[in-house]
């Protein structure tokens, strides 16, 4: 079943079923905002230090079907969350610390929205927590390497998503006022788990005792006051008196051990140049079409086509702009709208037009320049969606035909892909590059540069590819490991065919698990524990009857004189 | 619902129901047995080099229902298989290298008997998956730390289990005849994952190339010939006229790097001293009491009543009987037991009776003679043990109280617990210990002690423990942080009363994941990705409709004429 609303997500009202309601709602969920178009948070900048207040608006649901209440949150809210975060970085270089607090009175967020989660489809659920899970993360990749520290103002009780949003903080203060508590309820009130990393964060970031973390993640009411500083879930509690004094004190505190430029002036990010059509989304650099009938997508990214700027200054000046921006915000927009607005295409060809050197020299200049703010922010971003194409729960086959333009920073998505597609062309015109970009500078979430994941344990021959001058025809590239298969002209057509329709039709779940184990290789970090351990376990949980079953606990929650039943069996 | 059989497995024929009969047939999985007995293999010592031959009994299935065709396996297979690397360690110390093959002609296995796995309930299933891969570490453990080098000669085609079995030996070999081929067919033939640790051991272990490896994943004939060895699948292609010669050479080189002793004698394991009853098990050292009514079991060892061997040669002597070795096999059997047979005990109290002294006596002989090819064993068994115990998904809280023997190796149960309560009793007798055996001799999957991981990335503050004289007291040992909590004798029985119910009540479910994600704290290794990402995500498959739902693959496979049929979400 695919359902469809019309852009602006007035559907018909025959579709009353709540299902048919979101999955027609899903069909367009946009991802672009603009801090004046927030309806759930307030972006305040004043000078050094930003200041993220969340007033969740109650009836600002992205579907209906539940009240926003206590500042509780869905993927709308998160989504402006995560475009405050993006504006912070490149229209405010002046910044180097952010305090993210509530603008309600004695509470911080009730976390995720219970009755949106108990609405929701499995699906939708699941690409929900990793949406949220990705802006965690972006919080702290924010404060480590964009170096705006953040700081949790908890002015009230934060449970749940509300108190994973703060451990994905910097620091935490709590207000002391014999009331408000952080806490994680899931298990004990919903029968689910945390789902946006707080076990990890607890044990592995914050270093609760993890016999403590049991108990706290285990009790309903959470910790307050003393015990949650001396527990260490929060750095500081603070008297209500002294609170607003003390968040500035610490803010400036962090602020002062940023690298950010004072008095630098930032760029803007317009809306994306985005045309929806029925069969996909055509932007500037960028195109999504979808095969419905194959369930399979194709993504494509164009080289620039012009001249494109190259130092500082240039950049500055074209700002968003610039191909090394305006490409990859296109390519992430498109990817989310493929994960939450088509949901059944589960095989990705990836593409890519153009003259390979434009994209090996934008990668010069970036690398060149690498120490400027601006180009920092350029990389990061780059990094961040191509983590987020490795964490897409879709197959990714690249196809490298004559007249694309895989090379460095694009060579990427050969890299991210679970297989790549080379055409031996007779005229010898197929061909790959390597950048320095392919260096360590895009790394995956395991910490390891896709080529290093490649050749696993193999840092001589990484060294050797760097080191190599020139493209790689197809016959080399094949040699060389950088592609899977080099099919020739005659079995090219019958080959991706194949390919393609062997995988469109196999269990998109084993898929999944499968991409999941197969693309991150090696060490383990925070961000791999929490998309690979806890995401795959909270997934399990949501589509197990204990849960959302008819008489699962985040079933029922909520409906008076009803209580969840279990099947006690452990597993 | 709990259905119990005799214990001999002899049931009324009136369960006839598949589940009941499964289910009633579950509460007698015995998990003892003895070369003499085995059913499914044959093991050959001859000098340094063992051989296992697999030889499945097809009608030799644990319960009624399916055939164990071509080598195809269920849980009474491997039972027999851990039995028989367990016996090499302790009763062949002259044994080098052993060999793992096929005695059937051109097959060597075909894995997982799939009628067996789509006739059992999700938790059967998941207990199942954990029990092989535990015997497949087994193996890995064997080789590193026993020295007991693997070889898996293939005669024949690997599929599936069949191949993941090879891929815990060392080295592989695959005869080439133009037709055995290794594989993985489960993605695209059953619509489930790989189960024992295949898709990470290929990537993460033998280093195969991840595209390559995707490939090899979803192609359910698999890799043959010089590919396979290419690729990296398997080490060696040797065609069947030189396979016997070629696996003897590479048997006996993997023998030459052993330091295991020539000559010496080995002890014996007898049959367990274990006696069912209705509600648990009674062993020599350790019980096993079941409260259906509340779920919950309490599991008590006791502490050594004798004097025990503390030289090796008085080890020897004394075998299987030195309380090092019976506690710990009784320990070992009665999780098992627990694991499988009894699935509804959800939370599980942790007891010690006796003399702490005795058991800080026998960890200091085994530290001293560490070295010594049966003290090495036994502290391997000491570690499967505990490792059994952190993995297995069930709450743990253990119970200190006066005449308790929570010390040293006992001691790494409290450690091992999600939570531990200790009685601040007015005498003050109470009092837990650490030994040098706390200090990384019995390490957990991620390889931290349990100590390190407790407090994780405080390394001066375990030195400070582990450099403490004597015991703690209650008041000392919750200052230390050794335990979580330390009510005194008027608040003990309330405290623990509402600890236990309020556990007992909560969603197995939610707490299995959350304490696969609290116990787990900091590094990640092979083994905690197979039994964190890779069995989180198995077990999300196994329990989708797309795997086990009327159409699901895995329910059809098999039936003539019907296909699978999938909701196409992709999550």
């Amino acid at each position: 079943m695919h359902v469809r609303g019309d852009r602006q997500g007035i559907i018909s009202l025959a579709a009353a079923d709540a299902f048919l309601l979101q999955a027609a709602l899903m069909g367009c969920i946009a991802f672009e905002t603009h801090p004046s178009r927030y309806r759930h948070w307030k972006l305040d900048v004043q000078g050094e230090i930003a200041t993220l207040g969340m007033q969740v608006a109650e009836d600002g649901g992205l579907v209906p079907g539940y009240a926003l209440k206590l500042n509780s949150y869905d993927l709308g809210v998160d989504i402006e969350l995560a475009d405050a975060i993006q504006r912070l970085r490149f229209s405010h270089p002046a910044v180097r610390a952010l305090v993210i607090t509530s603008l309600r009175d004695r509470v911080f967020s009730a976390g995720a929205n219970i009755f949106m989660l108990g609405q929701s489809s499995h699906a939708f659920k699941v690409n929900f927590c990793k949406f949220t899970n990705e802006t965690r993360l972006y919080l702290e990749e924010m404060s480590r390497e964009s170096r705006i520290a953040t700081l949790c103002a908890l002015n009230g009780t934060a449970s749940g998503g509300g108190y994973e949003l703060a451990l994905a903080c910097d620091e935490i203060v709590l207000v002391d006022d014999g009331a408000a508590a952080v806490s994680l309820p899931e298990v004990a009130l919903l029968g689910v788990l945390p789902g946006t990393g707080g076990l990890t964060r607890v044990v592995d970031k914050r270093r609760v005792r993890r016999d403590r973390a049991d108990f706290f993640s285990t009790t309903a009411e959470g910790v307050r006051g003393q015990r949650a500083a001396e527990w260490s879930l929060v750095d500081e509690v603070v008297p209500r008196s002294r609170f607003q004094v003390r968040v500035r004190e610490r803010a400036e505190a962090l602020a002062r051990s940023s690298d950010r430029p004072a008095g630098a002036t930032g760029i803007e990010l317009p809306p994306l140049r985005r045309r929806e059509k029925e069969d996909g989304v055509e932007y500037g650099h960028v195109a999504l079409a979808i095969d419905r009938a194959r369930r399979v997508a194709t993504l494509t990214v164009r080289a620039p086509r012009e001249q494109q700027p190259t130092s500082p200054e240039e950049l500055l000046r074209a700002g968003a702009e610039a191909w090394a921006i305006a490409a990859w915000r296109e390519l992430d927009d498109a990817v989310v709208h493929l994960r939450l607005n088509e949901p059944e295409s589960g095989l990705v060809l990836l593409r890519t037009e153009g003259d390979a050197e434009t994209v090996l020299a934008v990668d010069r200049g970036l690398v060149e320049h690498r120490a400027h703010w601006l180009v920092r922010e350029i990389l990061l971003l780059q990094r961040r969606v191509l983590k987020r194409i490795d964490l897409t729960a879709r197959s990714l086959y690249a196809l490298v035909v004559p007249g694309s333009a895989f090379a460095g920073s694009l060579f990427e998505l050969v890299l991210a892909a679970d297989r790549a597609y080379m055409l031996a062309d007779e005229a010898g015109a197929n061909a790959v590059a390597l950048s320095p970009l392919n260096h360590g500078l895009l790394p995956m979430s395991s910490g390891l540069s896709r080529l290093e994941a490649r050749f696993f344990g193999q840092g001589e021959r990484v060294a050797t590819l760097l080191a190599h001058a020139g493209p790689f025809g197809a016959a080399e590239a094949l040699a060389a490991g950088l592609v899977t298969f080099a099919p020739d002209e005659l079995d090219w057509d019958e080959e991706i065919r194949l390919a393609v329709e062997e995988r469109a039709a196999m269990n998109p779940d084993a898929l999944t698990g499968m991409e999941a184990s197969l693309r991150f290789v090696g060490p383990e970090t925070l961000e791999t524990k929490i998309f690979g351990r806890l995401s795959a376990w909270q997934n399990w949980i949501f589509i197990r009857p204990n849960a959302t079953g008819e008489k699962g606990a985040l079933t029922v929650y909520g409906r008076a004189g009803q209580r969840p039943e279990f099947d006690w069996r452990r597993t």
